[in-house]
């Protein structure tokens, strides 16, 4: 952790004494399947005395369904409860406490590992905890396998190869937006379809390319659904995507 | 694995007699530290009886040096040499004489686990095997952490957030093309450098881009470079990259 955010809140003299504070871990578990966590990332898990975790109000945690079998009995966990609105203000007071009641155990000289689906830095919630800690703590990021390459995998098509550019858009964008970047692109990945999926698909329709659509939900979990597009349920979950090959096949 | 894939070779009748084939396993390495393999590819390659890696001619194998502590001693390993040439014509007679090895061990019901440097579908050469031999025999992939996901995690900076739209661009691609593609994007990452390094460090600075962006060679390797790309060396290795986030900051 090199520390290149522009904006980290250095405002020192938060760590009392001369103690050592902790380390703050952020560690990506992968898409679902627990065997998808790295060696680093089990290592540090099943170290740990103290594991911190996203979850919904009033839901389970993803993050740590996944590694519930790596986490030591008698742990120290605290659950850092983010509401899913589309306004920024309540997701912010929600990281502005869970960032506070992490930086306590810190500041005592306790490590922390904060548990992340995905990869921490692809569209997940630990960024917004690095940049209210990182100025204060020492912080590492351990890297995960994120959605999109279990998707892949697990439809077995290329994300891209060779000179090929690959756009990853979140669906929730204006339909003229996605557009543009669908028709500017070899490869796409259309992410967060949830609500917005029938938009997508016809817009998909629209341009031709509904055929060559791969749709995924939950890759590598319990739940996993792989099918064409054209065969998608009608409403999907937040944790499904598209997979889109427009160019040659590269293959050969 | 379930075949979406639009050309496969089903020739059938390759599988002599009753035989029950082996399996062919796809497996992702991650980015480099041997630590960011995941606990299934630790525990494919442990356990397997053949391994293959690409290699580039009279090279060591990348791929072969990240999985080297996991091999057995005593496996069958296959080396499949692949030139680097811009012309795609000896890469692929290449990628025909390595399936044809690893189809016949295949075909004696071996699995043949073939190792990847970080995800197996995003720019590997994986996909050349998968597209030979997918037709024929039962086929896994295992995705792996990618060197995008790495270099994020090392040099601190998100890849995505919330709805930014994402874009992946090799550095061979016309600076034409570049600039569009950079200029539509809210956060960038630029592969493949090497001796694209001076053109695209052009443009950044042609578009007031530079001093946002970050140079990343080799993640999480025991040669790791991370710094400013004003401070970048002159000539890039192809493993190196460039990330770049030009919205505004959404870590708040």
């Amino acid at each position: 952790m090199r520390g290149f955010s522009r904006k980290t809140r250095a405002s020192g003299g938060s760590i009392s004494g001369k103690m050592k504070p902790g380390v703050l871990f952020g560690v990506g578990l992968g898409p679902g399947d627990p065997e998808l966590i790295t060696l680093k990332a089990a290592r540090l898990i099943g170290a740990a005395q103290v594991v911190a975790w996203p979850a919904a109000p009033g839901a389970e945690s993803l993050a740590r369904a996944i590694a519930a079998g790596l986490i030591s009995p008698g742990v120290l966990e605290l659950r850092v409860e983010v509401p899913m609105t589309a306004e920024r203000a309540p997701a912010q007071a929600a990281y502005d406490a869970g960032a506070a009641e992490i930086g306590e155990v810190l500041a005592a000289g306790r490590d922390v590992v904060f548990l992340c689906e995905g990869d921490p830095l692809f569209y997940g919630s630990f960024m917004y905890l690095l940049s209210r800690l990182a100025g204060r703590f020492p912080v590492e990021v351990v890297p995960g396998v994120t959605s999109l390459s279990a998707c892949a995998a697990r439809a077995g098509v290329p994300l891209a190869a060779r000179n090929e550019q690959m756009a990853v858009l979140p669906a929730p964008l204006p339909e003229a937006e996605l557009r543009r970047r669908i028709e500017a692109s070899d490869s796409v990945a259309i992410m967060k379809l949830g609500r917005h999926l029938p938009k997508v698909r016809a817009l998909l329709r629209d341009l031709g390319l509904e055929k060559r659509a791969i749709y995924v939900e939950r890759a590598t979990q319990a739940e996993e659904v792989i099918c064409p597009l054209s065969e998608a349920p009608a409403v999907a979950p937040y944790f499904s995507l598209i997979l889109l090959r427009k160019g040659d096949d590269p293959w050969l």
